[in-house]
């Protein structure tokens, strides 16, 4: 690599861990590119000599939550009883905790919206789908009869309902849920989940 | 009434009303109350003799949005079978389709937050509250031994479970889910989910 191309590379990274930890501190809304210019030493514009525009910039932040996510869905795994049932369980707490460890990180994956009429870049779409292995993997074990997109659908349809309990739990918009009882609550719709769907087995 | 009252509160209706067709048409981003003033036709300023502030007229609108929403899930429940599990399929699914139908003002409810340090009023929590009689009438009759504080907490957590596949589902960010499909989805797992928690018995 050339001196000009590495010293962009070190430049890109300080803007995008600049960029995190924006987020982490202020949300989404608190993200001000000129502050992060200022921060790791660029003009104004040599923001946009690194990053393509905002919405990339927010994406590779995301990547690096989403990897963060993953690492502690693995974490949670190992040392799990072998039952996909309480895999499952095991799963959908450790959500929940990395959610509240990680409030706002989190927050920017699901209200970050692309400029309108710009697609989703294909990288960052297969490294959010990559991430439904964890519900995957232990679905086709209970549901062997199931195709991989019926699994899939399942997959995504028992995620939406963890996520639904985590974001409102942790909103405190209605109710504040103290995270014992959060855990708690989602471990049991968990089970109940995996229960009513392999009742039915159909 | 006055006529000058009777004159503020035709003006303050008109304001709502023009505010609701604002987020309908742009979200929540697109409210911008001097675009709202010229339209009911009062000073820049005059918006806050009829409102106390932006969250309050964002409230307010909320309260319009709660309302019909309260009369869709009444009127899915005419006709519903006695049983309380097919009674909650179709209060999710009531759901759904009241949030695929209103999407910016039923998002608008859950992406508006207060100023920093104010708190929501107790007027426009308990309109809230009042919503999840539909799931928690239900509820009681499946689980006549729990007690209200646990069937509060047992409404709340399927709310929040049909809520995420909803907000996922219509945000279709991941992967885009027809209305029909999502629908059925929602309608599965609402059933798993009280089969489950009902085998349990706990």
């Amino acid at each position: 690599m050339s001196k000009a191309l590495e010293r962009r590379a070190k430049l890109r990274e300080a803007l995008i861990e600049a960029a995190e930890r924006a987020i982490a501190t202020k949300g989404l809304g608190g993200l001000k590119t000129r502050e992060l210019a200022q921060e790791i030493g660029v003009a104004n514009g040599g923001v946009y000599n690194l990053v393509e525009d905002v919405d990339e910039l927010i994406l590779r932040v995301g990547s690096r939550t989403l990897a963060r996510l993953d690492a502690s869905l693995s974490l949670a795994e190992i040392g799990a009883a072998a039952a996909p049932r309480e895999m499952l369980v095991r799963i959908a707490v450790a959500y929940c905790d990395f959610a509240a460890d990680n409030l706002e990180l989190w927050r920017a994956l699901f209200e970050h919206r692309m400029q309108p009429g710009k697609p989703v870049p294909e990288w960052a779409i297969s490294e959010q789908m990559e991430l439904f292995r964890h519900i995957y993997k232990p679905l086709a074990v209970l549901f062997p009869q199931r195709s991989p997109t019926q699994l899939g659908v399942t997959a995504r349809s028992l995620f939406s309902a963890v996520h639904g309990m985590v974001a409102l739990g942790l909103e405190q918009k209605l109710i504040a849920v103290p995270l014992g009882a959060l855990r708690s609550e989602i471990a049991t719709l968990t089970r109940a989940m995996v229960d009513g769907l392999t009742a039915k087995k159909e």
